[in-house]
C-alpha cells in the first residue's frame, strides 16, 4: 500500500485529460493496444469504492455509465469492460475499456495473456478518432455537471 | 458472442448460491486461489451494465456495495477488486473479490500472471469460514430485499 504522499494519481492527472470536476476527473489512458481506454478517477485519495458515501458512489457510477454509453454509441465495441482494482495504485479509479474481438487480448482481460498481434495499430481501426471520442465524452459529462 | 440459448449463466446458477431475488442473484465462485470471490449476476440475459435502466443499474451496484462491505468487515482484505467484463460469458455479472497481499497473484489482477505459490491453501488463511461469510452476505442483502 502507498499513501497519498507517494500516490501517482495524487501527483499527476494520470493520462490525457478529458474532463475535471471538483470531485472526479476523466482521463484517457494511453494504451496502444486498447486506445479506447478511459479512467474515471476520484480526486480525493481513497482506496475503496465503499469508502465513499452512497451519493458519491452513485455519482461515480453514473459517470462510468456515461463514458460507457458514449463508447458504445461511437465505437460499437464487442464488449465493454469495467473494473476498479487498485492493487498497485490504491487510489479509487474505474477503468472503462472498449474491447473488440480483434484486439490483442480478446477475450482475455487486458491484464491477461496476449492472444494475437494486431497490425495495423488498434487506434486506426476505431470508427472515430480519439480526439472526437474525448470531446463526445466531455460533452456528455459536462451536460450532467452543469445540470 | 453467445446468445441466451447457449449461455452458462442462463442454464446454471454459476457457483455456490448465496441469495436469489427475482432480478439478480449472488453466488460464490469456487476459485481455490481466491476463496472470497463472489459474483452478482443479473438474472435476465443482457450483456452490458448500461443495457439496464438506471434504477436497475443502481440496484445492482448497491448489491455489489453490500457484498464489498461484508468482505471488508469480515476479512480486512488488502484490496477489493470489482469488475464487469463478460468477454467470454456476455451475461451481465459483477465480480467482487477480496484480495490479499499474500494471495497467488497480488498485486496482479486475478486474470494476470501468478506471482507466488501459496501454501497452505488460501481458504485456511481467511478470518472466517466461507459458510459464515456466505451467511453474512445473505443476511446483509436479505435485509435490503425485504425493506
Amino acid at each position: 500500500m502507498i499513501d497519498a504522499s507517494g500516490c501517482p494519481l495524487c501527483a499527476q492527472e494520470g493520462g490525457v485529460p478529458v474532463l475535471r470536476t471538483p470531485l472526479y476527473r476523466v482521463i484517457r489512458a494511453e494504451e496502444a493496444d486498447f486506445p479506447a481506454f478511459y479512467r474515471v478517477v476520484w480526486n480525493e485519495h481513497v482506496a475503496e469504492w465503499t469508502d465513499l458515501v452512497p451519493a458519491h458512489r452513485s455519482l461515480l457510477m453514473q459517470t462510468v455509465a456515461k463514458v460507457e454509453t458514449v463508447l458504445r454509441e461511437a465505437l460499437r465495441p464487442t464488449k465493454i469492460n469495467l473494473a476498479s482494482l487498485g492493487n498497485v495504485v490504491p487510489h479509487l479509479h474505474w477503468h472503462v475499456i472498449a474491447r473488440f474481438d480483434w484486439d490483442s487480448h480478446f477475450p482475455q482481460p487486458v491484464w491477461g495473456a496476449p492472444q494475437r498481434v494486431v497490425v495495423p495499430p488498434a487506434v486506426s481501426r476505431l470508427a472515430v478518432p480519439l480526439e472526437v471520442l474525448d470531446a463526445r465524452i466531455a460533452a456528455a459529462l459536462a451536460e450532467a455537471v452543469s445540470a
